[in-house]
């Protein structure tokens, strides 16, 4: 309860009241409706018309189908989201053997979420037998079986899976990680910085076709840039020509962490720094350039991941393209990959 | 048949014949039978005892539950994997509304492999009928149909699930990104290298606790190198003090070329340059550094992934401690990472 309690006010989530689990689904879901019946001596919770029932390990649910069987519990009573079976289901026998199999275009999975008619689902609950509420695993079937209703099954989509196994959680993982990398935004440090940033951008759009460049810039005040962290844009690329410190970065960075944005996901901030290859010396500069990790490691707890990237280029168009095309393909892995182990990373092109 | 043939002469595959797949998955299987039956005009192959049935879609099968099922099917006739049920099973009516659920407890997910007596299985498939052939789904109904014979049920692993929609892909990736990342070879290239060596070997066991660190050196002719290669150890770090070319990497990478190891997974090789922060003019030695692209590019070919990795640290202990630690960190995160975006990058710490 501690730790829920503490889930709730961490990403300040409005509207929850915790109940207490019981020792098996039937019986956490049984004291979930109690609550909400309105008739204990202590609840400030009123009694709704459908009520949705789900699993915290199925995080991926989308509003659509939230819709879909919320509508269609209201018309039949009940509904339940389903899914094609992936393998045929058997029946063993006593005896460890095959007794018998299903056929599978007979049958579906029972995904979640469900929806219900608040009246038929407690009342199915209130009525149901101990057996039913110990060993059950279905909230159609007690709607069926106690109220008399019949649900309405409604197709679900492969992201309703029930996250289970260890390589469930590689695939979640993985999801997260796809949906948040699907836009990058290129920020302009100065006005004259106006061309590099832009070959910049378009390298990334070649780069990376199914993500979104958007640019924003620091130099007037980040106005365009505020609205772009307020629309949840996980990823920013600052960009810096002939300029080897992280002032501007920084205000990036103080931005994103008044933004609040990095509280649900990682953000990623790559901090760009364009020179020409003989035209400074190295050594110094370097060194600067070392004091990223320092920041990095600031900003980490915060949930905000930084990156130094150091492009120099000889002063040869061609070669000037390919720098810049390197630049945006390393952007582009540690966009996708965003991997805490090269966190404060100065890398090379 | 043209792809799959050229697959079997890359992996250099024995022992495998080629039969054409029909229009549903019970016909394909057929046709792997009756070119097994040794009954057909052309064919080279002998009538085995058992057979096994496998799907291509479920990759990480093990040889443990292949001999479990060939042993319950010598014994009992025919025998598959099975797995618990993940969802509530439901049997839907006509207008899309429940008709019935099944008690989850009762049933099996039919997962593969599973085996037969090759007469049992022969003899169910050449007398099942067309709708049988065009519409079902498992081979264990037609043993019991067709064959009289109730196949023993064995436990698989969580493992041998179906690789079915993009998620699975993602689970899948890093399933043998995690399988090949267990153990990282340290190669010494000079005696004198020793103790930087050793040092580095001590931090990555601290960094990555899972993994197997072990020792090779390139200066004696590479034979305890050609041991740990040929024992299938994917990832390599080869570790240079105050030596700023990659002769010696280039040694190691001809190593790997001719092993072959590469054939199956990628192989990772970090070439670690250690030195002194300001007794080298930095600018000619970076410039040498940068030429590791090249060599990246062409050794990816081969589906080898190649880094570079430059430690430079003060003279001073404690910092050196905390550099090797850093690096060690890198390391870790681009071996269990292996992302071909970053290939050929220079990283510095």
């Amino acid at each position: 309860m501690e730790a829920m309690e503490s889930i709730i006010q961490r990403y300040q989530h409005k509207g929850v009241s915790l109940v207490e689990a019981g020792v098996t689904r039937h019986r956490s879901i049984f004291n979930g409706l109690k609550a909400l019946a309105g008739d204990q001596p202590n609840s400030k919770l009123s009694k709704p018309e459908v009520v949705i029932i789900h699993d915290a390990v199925r995080p991926f649910v989308e509003e659509d189908v939230l819709l879909k069987v919320v509508t269609a519990a209201k018309e039949h009573g009940a509904a339940g989201a389903i899914r094609p079976l992936v393998s045929t289901v058997l029946s063993p026998s006593a005896d460890g053997c095959l007794d018998h199999s299903l056929e599978r275009a007979r049958h579906r999975a029972s995904e979640m979420p469900q929806a219900f008619l608040f009246d038929v689902i407690y009342k199915a609950y209130q009525q149901c037998s101990d057996y039913d509420l110990d060993f059950g695993t279905e909230c159609l079937q007690l709607a069926l079986k106690y109220g008399q209703t019949k649900a309405k099954l409604v197709e679900g989509s492969p992201d309703l899976w029930k996250v289970t196994y260890k390589r469930d959680l590689y695939a979640a993982e993985s999801i997260i990680k796809e949906r948040i990398s699907q836009q990058i935004c290129v920020v302009m440090v100065t006005k004259k910085d106006e061309e590099l940033t832009g070959l910049l951008e378009e390298m990334l759009t070649h780069e990376i076709n199914d993500v979104k460049v958007t640019s924003g810039a620091l130099y007037d005040a980040g106005r365009d840039l505020q609205q772009i962290i307020l629309e949840q844009c996980y990823n920013f690329v600052c960009v810096h020509v002939m300029n080897f410190d992280f002032q501007e970065t920084q205000k990036l960075l103080s931005m994103l962490e008044e933004s609040n944005l990095s509280i649900l996901y990682p953000v990623v901030v790559v901090s760009v720094h364009f020179f020409y290859y003989k035209s400074v010396p190295f050594d110094q500069k370097m060194e600067n350039q070392m004091r990223i990790r320092e920041f990095a490691m600031e900003v980490k707890k915060r949930n905000i991941l930084l990156y130094g990237l150091l492009v120099c280029f000889p002063q040869d168009e061609m070669k000037l393209q390919e720098s810049l095309r390197q630049g945006a393909t390393i952007i582009a892995a540690l966009i996708k990959e965003r991997k805490s182990g090269l966190v404060g990373q100065l890398l090379v092109v």
